[in-house]
């Protein structure tokens, strides 16, 4: 399926990953909307050209109007704006958002969601260090990858769709993913690692080390620099699965000290060759995906 | 001081590190001959004009004659060199090193070497995921940190003498720190890191995560893959400063952990802010180097 470009896009919250989109879509050709809490942001969309039209209140043509409404929101605001104002949307409308974790999220729309407009869940993994519009840039899309993430109760017309959108928007694999098999594997690639990034950076206060430190050091802390709101939400919202990865993770750093400490460098060796081995793989896996 | 360029450099071990250090001092003008375990080594390394002589036996010309010699070998090997070998060099020769733990090697080498040449250590921090001559580059050394590592037995000159090499090889910061300074920084910086990446790389076996991963699982496994050999010898090596970098990372690891399980949302983000903080930082410190 085509992303038409006759369809009307509303982006609610313009945000780093809203205005990613906004841009994207409006770089397309598609028509392209939005309602934010600030009134300066719309404004620098606008001057942008990013939008063709937008505002902070919820009642207004281009809302009653809009075909595909995308929720760039923290997940509470998203479901307190549902419950607000989603007398506004127009009647078929297909909703989608751009939230980290899934489960949670789908069963609290899912539950008073109006039953003539549809919401199909989809994570876009991209992201910057930076937040705000000004930061926007529909780079991030590509080599990317995107992911639909349906239930039983979507029609097979949406999926389609939100995977379509995902092409329009640059991104370089869509897939698909049950909430619960998402929020696994996002507990464990993102939630876990940006857990560690934070814990390396917690763990010395050391005010010397940056004159020292080498690529890894940098490279294992970029992502320690995060939106703590926003980090705070997602963590508590996918907490068993993250508690669960936290676990796993711990075990095997557990065990790695033990060879340490008992010096049983065998042992230590075939977990550094498992590693190896399996980060060959990755590397394998990317340079595929690049071609 | 300068790093005169007459001066005879002997690389005893032609792998990445030593083959790099060929590169760079060959293409500065030094005469640069080498010692390694592989006629093939010394065949390539000649092909490539990074040596001017070399050969597998120390018993040659160009070890007698040597001013400054850079062992390039694993901490065990260089130890068994001094032992076996050291009677081959030029009185008055200045010997250094590259490897990447000090405490245990300074003490060892410092027991058995002979008066009338003299040790100091020094730590290039640079490397690759590769390793090998084939993959020798100076690229490695520009933008990096170098550290001289000088006990109390080590004269002005030498000491002097080691920071002109590591400018001369292209190193953007020359430092001086002591053996158990150093073995600490290294602890926390690169051997704890390298710990997480394998541990992270050991949690999971599930193949098909490969398909998600976003810059962040990438970053943070990039050095997951490693020289086992190497590695595991510089953790036992390093084992006492390493159990207590890895117990302050599990002690911040444990308490995120616990904010997420209790809900205590609050703590979180102040661990979150502090490690934000703390990497911003770090953004500035690398800014200001590169001007």
């Amino acid at each position: 399926m085509e992303f038409e470009k006759d369809l009307k896009i509303l982006i609610v919250g313009l945000g780093l990953i809203g205005g990613s989109y906004a841009r994207a879509l409006k770089k397309r050709g598609n028509p392209v909307y939005a309602v934010t809490r600030s009134p300066e942001t719309i404004e620098y969309a606008l001057k942008k050209g990013w939008i063709d039209d937008g505002g902070t209140s919820p009642e207004a043509p281009y809302v009653s109007e809009a075909d595909v409404v995308v929720f760039a929101l923290y997940p509470h605001v998203f479901v307190d704006w549902i419950e607000k104002y989603q007398r506004f949307l127009k009647p078929g409308a297909i909703l989608t958002d751009v939230t980290g974790v899934k489960g949670t999220l789908v069963e609290e729309i899912g539950k008073i969601l109006r039953p003539d407009v549809e919401f199909i869940a989809a994570h876009p993994m991209a992201g910057r260090e930076l937040s705000g519009i000004e930061h926007a840039t529909d780079r991030i899309f590509r080599g990317a990858n995107y992911i639909v993430v349906p239930t039983d109760k979507n029609t097979p017309r949406a999926v389609e769709l939100c995977k379509a959108l995902g092409k329009a928007l640059g991104f370089a694999d869509i897939s698909v993913l049950s909430p619960a098999e998402h929020d696994d594997m996002i507990a464990f690639l993102s939630q876990l690692t940006h857990c560690i990034a934070v814990s390396l950076m917690c763990t010395s206060d050391d005010p010397k080390i940056s004159h020292y430190t080498g690529n890894s050091f940098r490279d294992l802390t970029r992502i320690a620099r995060l939106n703590d709101e926003m980090w705070s939400e997602l963590f508590l919202c996918n907490r068993k699965a993250l508690l669960g990865q936290m676990d796993a993770f711990r075990a095997a750093f557990d065990k790695l000290y033990g060879t340490i400490q008992s010096g049983d460098r065998e042992t230590m060796r075939e977990m550094m060759r498992l590693s190896t081995a399996r980060r060959i793989g990755f590397d394998q896996e990317e340079r595929k995906e690049t071609v």
